[in-house]
């Protein structure tokens, strides 16, 4: 499998795990060496895996537990570490995330998490706003 | 200069060049053999240097630009990658970004930006949302 196919294969078990609620997955995939931080719509930035996958518990635990649907990945490759930008659907819900991966033990594992709600979809005009 | 002290450098010639208008530093501060990637709040995603630095250049040549400060700015070291979560200061508003560079040719240059709108910063309450 080429680095770019193990990354998006990565990007995609941290969708399943999320829209399963599969916590012990979630846990696993989250890097246990490299540092780890993760922003959420809403939150202020979380740094450190406890921090991290303690949000993540109760994301996964706490019903309702949103649906969610990722598309339009795009993946880029700076050695041992892999970025896949993308969308994510939830309810009517769009969002843009930054999802970083490092290779760790052999496995590609999440480093950082960065969503963000967004009305630009790949359709969508490429409108340009004041605001960078 | 630690790696660290080298990734946060890089990170402020980042928001110098951003608040100077200037799209020389803006353009040198980009990778050039890396992929590179941005999404700006309100846009679609970016991808590839021409896409990228053309955006730069019509939010840093436009007026009105709007003036920018980063603060609380916390880096994630991967070896030859460096990630960068902090907050800006665009006018009233606070957005979270995540910016990443990489080691080319001896210096770090930037390879992706995500910034967002947040209502979250250090100071507030982590108040929880189910939208993740």
């Amino acid at each position: 499998m080429s680095d770019e196919a193990g990354v998006l294969a990565a990007n995609g078990a941290f969708y399943a795990a999320f829209a399963d609620g599969d916590f012990g997955a979630m846990d696993g995939l989250w890097a246990r060496k490299a540092p780890v931080a993760c922003v959420h719509p809403g939150w202020p930035p979380m740094q450190g895996r406890e921090k991290v996958i303690g949000a993540w518990q109760g994301i996964l635990q706490n019903p309702p537990r949103p649906a969610i649907r990722p598309f339009g990945e795009h993946v880029m490759m700076l050695g041992d570490v892999g970025v896949v930008v993308g969308f994510e659907i939830i309810g009517n819900v769009t969002l843009v995330a930054t999802n970083i991966f490092v290779r760790e033990d052999g496995a590609w594992r999440m480093v950082h998490h960065q969503a963000a709600i967004t009305d630009r979809t790949p359709g969508s005009a490429d409108a340009r706003r004041s605001l960078h």
